[in-house]
């Protein structure tokens, strides 16, 4: 472990995406009968790509409280099943309209609406369902813990929520107080979740559960104006995903409000101040701390 | 209590219909930000109609073993939540496009699409984390037992299943048991699970447990003979929803596949089977019995 730079951030990341992406190969096996389609759609929507970000917060923080990997990678899969149901329908034609995701068709453009709308609504239920299973944690409360938490995160006070701020001011003009909430509810809340999963598996006492949810908030925001950063100058080809969509969307993002180099001055703080919540924990944490650093300076 | 006929039904599910009605309408509290129009949707999907069918069946289950009853309401507007969010997407355009529900516009209809889904979206959300909440239960058990039990029931091997299999063979000729499959899925396994729920609060006892999840099957499979028949049947006025809809889309139903009369008995041979099951319950049991009796011979 000890001192790790954003360098050694990308390994990382992927030697955790493995296990997770195992994870999500078994948590999501394909039936014979003829709702075979459904899971097709939702394993396409899940496996096989992504940084996970989502799955290494809840790994790492997991980590820092000693719980069995097994559990966190189970956790792990449920917020990463949860992340791709919402882009997926994020995705679709009456929404952001959007035909790539991670370089490859989106899920509506690669079998079809409805099996879309289907496959998203099914790995939502199948997120809560794993996190409500025995095999999550031997403690039911710990296991009630995160279905209540990540509801809270992901619906209409949460993720959903912002998607829907997202939608209905398409073209308005949000001031710096409206786009932080927006961005805040649509990706922040959910990466903060990530984040405090973690602490929850591992029973942390509630100071320390407080840091890591501070952490995460933090993260998540300096994460999402580095995105919009990326969107502003990043290339299709690059990202992954359409480049200059939120612009042409006339999205309110924080480099709409303030410009790319102050957007990137603002997500550095963020950073930071992120990073200066892990203080109490000690070198077991570098690799968060790296993380930080390493979301606001990522070029894809 | 004691002996009630179906006749009484109708009384019975419209006190506890308005019971219900006053949880979910607390339970989806209109908030100030712009996220508003989405509470708007959710409350327009899920208040003001229906016959709570789901409902009744968690809050009788529940009454048989004691449960309080604030403790059954919120359990029963978490599947009316569950129930109302599949609706709204089964709905959609790009699914059974259908204008009306309830004998009013449908959610994407009276809003628009992307306001439907992301309402629906929080709906399914919201079921799930209001299950997993101390006020559902002071068991931290029964309420990992309550979210894992609809996550089956509603996922990918229940609910959104079988609306997968009901679009992927639209057109197609299925066999009586692909047909059977469909509908266990489809409409079936949430209505076995709005039954279980109640049993689930109660602790009741495993053989207990397993005469109310069979009761629930065989409801739920009369139920949707009975509902297959009145779209065959009845009029868009007395159903509250587009009548002929299945045959014009060439829909497998027992309806198609028997013939209406032969199907009504069939209906009327699993409601019978239905309340075989409570044999093992006193008069207390009573109002499920008349219950099974009154689906299959409702007139909307």
């Amino acid at each position: 472990m000890g001192v790790l730079s954003a360098a050694g951030i990308p390994a990382a990341l992927a030697e955790v995406a493995a296990v997770v992406e195992e994870a999500l190969d078994v948590l999501l096996p394909l039936p014979d009968g003829r709702e075979r389609r459904l899971v097709e759609a939702m394993r396409y929507a899940t496996l096989g790509g992504g940084k996970r970000l989502r799955g290494f917060l809840v790994m790492e923080v997991a980590g820092l409280f000693g719980v069995a990997r097994a559990s966190a990678a189970r956790v792990a899969a449920s917020v990463e099943m949860l992340h791709a149901y919402s882009l997926v329908h994020d995705d679709l034609p009456c929404m952001d309209d959007d035909d790539l995701r991670r370089g490859q068709p989106s899920t509506h453009r690669q079998f079809d609406e409805a099996t879309a709308i289907l496959a998203g609504d099914a790995l939502q239920t199948r997120a809560f369902e794993l996190l409500a299973g025995p095999d999550t944690h031997s403690d039911p409360l710990a296991r009630c813990e995160l279905v209540a938490a990540l509801g809270l995160a992901a619906g209409a006070r949460g993720m959903v929520g912002g998607q829907m701020i997202d939608m209905a001011t398409e073209g308005e003009a949000l001031d710096p107080d409206e786009v932080t909430r927006l961005q805040a509810l649509k990706t922040g809340r959910l990466i903060q979740y990530s984040a405090e999963a973690g602490a929850i598996l591992g029973r942390a006492p509630p100071p320390l559960r407080a840091h890591i949810a501070a952490y995460g908030r933090d993260l998540g925001a300096a994460f999402q104006i580095a995105d919009d950063v990326l969107d502003a100058v990043g290339t299709t080809a690059g990202i992954g995903k359409t480049a200059g969509k939120d612009q042409a969307a006339g999205k309110a993002t924080v480099v709409a409000l303030l410009g790319v180099e102050r957007a990137r001055a603002q997500a550095a703080m963020l950073a930071e101040q992120a990073a200066q919540h892990l203080l109490a924990f000690d070198a077991r944490a570098g690799r968060l701390r790296a993380l930080a650093e390493y979301v606001v300076s990522r070029g894809h």
